[in-house]
């Protein structure tokens, strides 16, 4: 994350912005703060106030939608004048921009409230749901779905960049309008005629197919369609932020899905029962869209559009991205909690060298992903204490599943939150996160887990008087030669303890010598 | 809690107190931090001396106990210089008080490592036990057990402040050597002889039968014991504070711990390994405190020798006592948040205006318990914003539940946990916590839920432009008319969502004017 002084990004006061997103479906709008290095949302209030009812027909809003409307977005502009936010953006997508009086609508809305709603064209709004998801994922090249109630958006990414857009209005509720207006009794042939037409449509992005490996999926219904899959798998539900839904998974939820009537979809586990009626049409679009792509699956990330237009407000111009996704989730968390920064620098710096230094010695391959994970828990641990001293490990470890980080996959989240778990005491193991982890993960979780306990033993005093730490290879064991004014004879007494845990992690003996 | 400007009671920079305990069996350094309205612990650590080992036998600290000991304070004192801890109070208790060279070794202590080690008298032992009882319950006239590995106190407490005091060699480690030397094969008979050994020495506390009805225990037997009966009783495992051990439940416990071979006493759910060899002896020793005093069960805190160290930094003199444990304890847990003060004070001021105007108009009885954890609820409702705010309302109740309240008893805990896992959305059920709950805890949880989410609405703006509001019952129905300069828009679009769970409640129609 680089501060750049000239640019609102980061004010070091607490600063907010507030994003209404005036949906096909819902009203919403979302508090966004920023200050000091960390953001997050910390407000949202939201209103079902389906202005797009009816549209279908007739093609405009109707008048009891557009009351309900106005009358939304009055307390709307009320709360950000009762909260003093004076950067709101209120942006309308799908219902309004596509209805004959949408723009009235947008004039009246701003006499009647002050607000002034920025119609997006799909254009603008498939670049919303870009920034979204190269900010909160790592895809550099590859393609992003946005499917929303109206269209579906798809962008092709280049180095991060927007490389083409389309847009159909191929968005749940229309498709299921057109193609399973009897949701009861879901045919194969009606499911069929709508993946036909689907790839067809498809066929005025013939980008698509030679896109990358890569597809990054934002909008509710990707991310029910991912905690339903998580269910199916037997997962443990840590949000689904980096989960990977893939084209099998999809395909078993689609048969699931047509074979019960729509009453009994919200029943499926993880199915929204708001979602039920439009779910199986929505899951077969993304479907064919792993079909006509040739991708294997589709990442899904819970930033979406709302996201989007805070990072164009947060991050500076022309792109608006983040320097490196991983790391700024990493520090964007650590951040927001009251740690001591000098310690938890310090903790970083010195399980890196121990990490570094042990495979030099051969000890274990130095995978720079391992060595990333080991980085980002160093710079979590602590977060805990937040919480209450007690138990400070088993908060932390709370508080990064709950927060998620985005740019790390389930299972590398999963590793950091457990070394975090296991950074004072206790055998290390992945527990009830299992499910999640990857082959390998166990030996990883030790290592990690050992390293971070080593580095905070060797930090044990929290006041960086141990410098830092020598290996040396000797008779088979693994010597630690401290380098430090003061203060070491407690981090020996400290660090003495982990002599089980590093024969586990590493197969050798350990001794500290100061 | 009263703030005197002229002592050191909560200061508004942050303050840190260190208490090294140094036991018989281990030694312990935990350092308090208070600053602001708040305290709480944040380090510890903690080394297992056992300098009472060959104790028994010759009366003396034995030479290896003596230098593991002093390397221990030596890294203590690294450690507090480390951190610049300047308030530190090492003392010591029964090993190094009844050791005919305790005296010397502290003053070798001292020499060694500049810490003034002081040795505590029984009495002065027994004085903190009380200390950390009546600032952790509600106790204010009864009994304070603290059951210790070498020693038993005993203080009768009136209108809180300690009224006699008595000590005897009767802690888990001593009654286990002498009654149950060979722990593989209890006999009723050593039980027996055990409990009545117990019973004639408390006799020389008269005062024990008529001491009043409750008894709040203090100790890690004590604790342990309350955490097995807590496995037992089928209930979730939400720390220890407040849970009281009834006779039968330590009858059966007592029971079950004598049908098992000591090594298989850590087996027993609850029961740290560490503590399997003499938690039987001290489990019996409890027993016959219960029936010698004539106690249907004992008040399980978690707060002990090294809090009532602590407290009497803090709190002004002469009686270092809270004014109000329930209160202030749910003052301490609100502060240690960055909540927003001026809405946290409103939502508790509407909440609690509502509770009395309704029972006013008759339609609940106005308990004043559940308008104390209606306030409560009020105060802490929002406390999980720290950790995200999506989720929020969970965190809180995760906090809570975590970090616990002084004062009150599990099943007040889960009530507030649970109003304020409910103050935004959802239908309340105690959930999980069910098996803590009282006879008409659902229809209590019901009512905080509602009032607090009501309350919550009227302050939706979070900037105190609804400043109150009045009840009128009508037509059977419920008015709430809002006096507001603005505001009252977002306020009551916010509050007639609660028209279900109000009729859930109260058994009435909502309706809000303005």
């Amino acid at each position: 994350m680089i501060y750049r002084p000239a640019c609102m990004a980061f004010p070091s006061a607490e600063q907010r912005t507030a994003v209404i997103d005036l949906g096909s479906n819902s009203f919403r709008l979302v508090v966004f703060t920023a200050a000091d290095g960390w953001w997050k949302r910390t407000d949202e209030i939201y209103e079902a106030v389906r202005i797009g009812a009816g549209l279908g027909e007739t093609g405009e809003l109707g008048d009891e939608p557009m009351q309900r409307a106005l009358h939304t977005i009055e307390v709307f502009a009320h709360f950000c004048r009762a909260l003093d936010i004076t950067d709101v953006r209120p942006v309308a997508t799908s219902a309004i921009r596509d209805a004959r009086n949408g723009r009235a609508f947008a004039e009246r809305a701003l006499e009647r409230t002050g607000l002034p709603v920025r119609v997006l064209s799909t254009a603008q709004e498939a670049l919303y749901g870009h920034l979204a998801a190269v900010n909160s994922t790592t895809i550099s090249d590859g393609a992003v779905l946005d499917l929303g109630g109206g269209s579906l958006q798809l962008v092709r990414v280049r180095e991060r960049r927007p490389n083409e857009l389309s847009s159909w209005p191929l968005g749940a509720v229309r498709t299921t309008e057109r193609f399973l207006p009897d949701g009861d009794a879901v045919s194969r042939k009606q499911l069929k005629a709508l993946r036909t037409h689907v790839a067809e449509e498809l066929g005025s992005a013939p980008w698509l197919a030679g896109s990358g490996d890569r597809l990054v999926g934002v909008g509710g219904t990707v991310r029910n369609l991912a905690s339903a899959a998580q269910h199916l798998a037997g997962q443990p539900h840590v949000g689904v932020q980096g989960f990977v839904i893939t084209r099998e998974a999809l395909g078993e939820l689609v048969d699931r899905l047509a074979g019960v009537p729509a009453s009994e979809r919200g029943r499926v586990p993880g199915i929204k029962s708001a979602r039920a009626d439009i779910i199986l049409a929505g899951a077969a679009v993304v479907q064919t869209v792993l079909e006509v792509g040739g991708f294997a699956g589709i990442e899904v990330t819970e930033a979406g559009l709302r996201e989007g237009a805070f990072f164009e407000s947060l991050l500076p111009g022309p792109d608006h991205l983040f320097d490196d996704v991983r790391r700024d989730s990493v520090l964007n968390l650590a951040r927001q909690y009251r740690v001591d920064r000098a310690h938890t620098n310090h903790v970083a710096a010195l399980a890196l060298g121990l990490f570094d230094q042990l495979a030099a010695q051969g000890l274990h391959d130095g995978d720079p992903t391992e060595r990333e994970l080991l980085w980002a828990a160093s710079m979590l641990h602590d977060i805990g204490m937040s919480v209450d001293y007690d138990d400070h490990h088993k908060h932390s470890r709370y508080l990064i599943l709950n927060a998620g980080l985005p740019g790390f996959a389930p299972a590398e989240v999963a590793l950091i939150a457990q070394a975090a778990r296991y950074h004072r005491k206790g055998q290390p193991e992945l527990g009830e996160l299992e499910p999640l982890s990857l082959p390998g993960d166990a030996g990883r979780l030790d290592r990690l887990a050992c390293l971070l306990r080593l580095a905070e033993d060797l930090e044990r005093p929290r006041d960086q008087s141990v410098r830092s730490a020598d290996v040396h290879l000797q008779n088979g064991a693994v010597r630690l030669d401290l380098h430090a004014d003061e203060g070491a004879e407690v981090a020996r007494w400290a660090a003495e303890r982990e002599v089980d845990l590093f024969r586990r992690a590493f197969g050798k003996g350990l001794s500290v010598a100061s």
